[in-house]
């Protein structure tokens, strides 16, 4: 047996028994029973040193990579069903550090009902994490381009914690927290944001299920970006009232300790893999009954103007955000 | 606009219309119709100084990314139909280079009517590239558990050429090559069979729309480990006959040049991407005719027993092969 085959022994003792599922991993591909009816695909990357820092923790990682591939699948209103799963990694971290993220990625993956049905593994210079997810869209697909002139905009949670909890935990990990204790309990919040996200797929489906949402996109790299890519496939412009962007109080605190401007973090953050979208004027009630099943708010920040681009409107007037954000494809942490 | 959002838009340019995809590159997710029915799925990392040497083309490399996986579905028998695409690279290599691979990997699933439906883009300090791909089983899958005793086991093409493809390769790269100019024809294919595998999804689809095969898994890791694996999937004992696996003229030439035994090649060499099957002995006739659309042999080399591992078998006696083989999880190039 070669180290491969024997980590495919390993990862099988903690394998669940999924539904669905008729070759998992060990096999040359997997095979599965999808529900019948189109299918989602998504499949995102994280790469240590640019989409995470080298001293997080495996678990943590697995859960953040399937989060992040979730959240794809949540902004296109789809039900996730299987996902594959690569590691790449230098032979010093271990074969207990890829299990480590195997098995926080199947943690993730369970909460939504999701099986984990195969991969691979590889040796690398530095760790790379490769999911590869797909599932059922719950309705017609939410796509970015949909929005149209007098749709409002609306936003889940409350965006720029992820960038704040980055910038502690880049403080934690050179050793230099810089905040006092009073604000532990807020500094946990603000890294469990950027550690631990939690995808909005209970919303992407009410969305999807309903109709309800005329375009849709993630926040994976602040809500500046992401709202001039929504503005951009839909040919519109996208109008966010700085008044009604809520705020979380430990991202206040913190910018206050920090002196920098929360908008900051919000707009040009990333990571926080909120949901943006549009939805007609007429579904403002419904969008504003309480959903108890989901821990988050949702919240009208804007609306849809004919034009282009993405601005910021307070009462000194619109400040073109679409240009701020975190681009992982070129930037390096 | 990112440069993430260019590299999409320069895509976008060349990018082959595809029936059966709603979503393509662009968008949160891809939404696909596939075929009704189940679903094979695989994944494989290529990783720069593992899997490929760091001077390898980025068209052909995208080609090869392609071939390992479409040599996966080939081996449960499955028709290839979307795939996902995901490049991490160094700033300094250049968009044309990711380009490149995008590129070359378009055409090579083209061949197979495969479409390109997403993927993801990245910097990372040495080249990774992850494809992820579905398809639907033209039959019952093909496991590599399935092998019974009295079965025969039969081979596609003529394995060990990738192996010494790669030893020309590693010539070429260090600018030390030490073959005749009389063998340059025999350099070229055994270069190709290494840098430019052709996936065996022919026979594959055959063997699982007949039900002819009873086990199958594809010879990634050289011919001795991966009869091991087929031969411990399915609790079985797996005999080769060395005189009666074929040997590539080529292969034969350069293992003189080179004064090394042409079976360390084919039992250890892997990246052949042939498929190794085993058939009980009624479907020998139906193997045996010619079928002119495979552009490679199908060759009978040995048969199952009962017991366990992977023999090969000449007048002296048995040598154990499942540990021969190569390992990409372990070693590096």
């Amino acid at each position: 047996m070669t180290p491969e085959d024997r980590f495919v022994e390993a990862l099988q003792r903690f394998l669940p028994d999924c539904a669905g599922v008729w070759v998992g991993p060990g096999d040359d591909a997997a095979v599965v029973a999808p529900r019948p009816g189109s299918l989602a695909a998504t499949t995102d990357l994280l790469v240590e040193g640019i989409d995470f820092l080298p001293t997080e923790e495996p678990e943590r990682l697995g859960r953040r990579a399937l989060a992040v591939n979730l959240s794809d699948l949540a902004a296109v209103g789809a039900r996730p069903e299987f996902f594959l799963l690569s590691i790449a990694f230098p032979r010093q971290r271990g074969d207990d550090y890829a299990l480590g993220i195997v098995r926080g990625a199947i943690s993730q993956a369970m909460r939504f009902g999701t099986c984990l049905v195969g991969g691979d593994l590889s040796r690398a210079p530095s760790v790379v994490i490769s999911v590869a997810l797909w599932g059922q869209p719950a309705g017609k697909p939410l796509l970015r381009s949909g929005a149209r002139p007098g749709d409002e905009i609306w936003l889940s949670g409350q965006p720029g914690r992820a960038a704040a909890g980055l910038r502690l935990a880049q403080q934690v990990s050179s050793g230099n927290p810089s905040w006092p204790s009073s604000f532990s309990e807020g500094a946990s919040q603000l890294l469990a944001a950027y550690r631990d996200p939690d995808p909005r797929i209970g919303l992407g489906l009410w969305l999807a299920a309903h109709g309800t949402a005329s375009a849709a996109i993630d926040v994976s790299d602040g809500l500046g970006m992401d709202a001039g890519r929504l503005a951009r496939a839909s040919g519109v412009r996208a109008v966010l009232e700085r008044d009604k962007i809520p705020i979380h109080p430990a991202l206040a605190t913190f910018a206050e300790i920090e002196s920098v401007d929360p908008f900051e973090w919000i707009l040009s953050g990333g990571d926080d893999y909120e949901l943006l979208f549009t939805a007609p004027p007429e579904a403002r009630p419904a969008l504003n009954e309480v959903h108890p099943e989901w821990e988050y708010s949702v919240t009208r920040v804007g609306h849809i103007e004919a034009g282009e681009g993405a601005v910021l409107r307070d009462r000194t007037g619109d400040r073109e955000i679409s240009h701020l954000g975190y681009d992982h494809f070129e930037e390096a942490r």
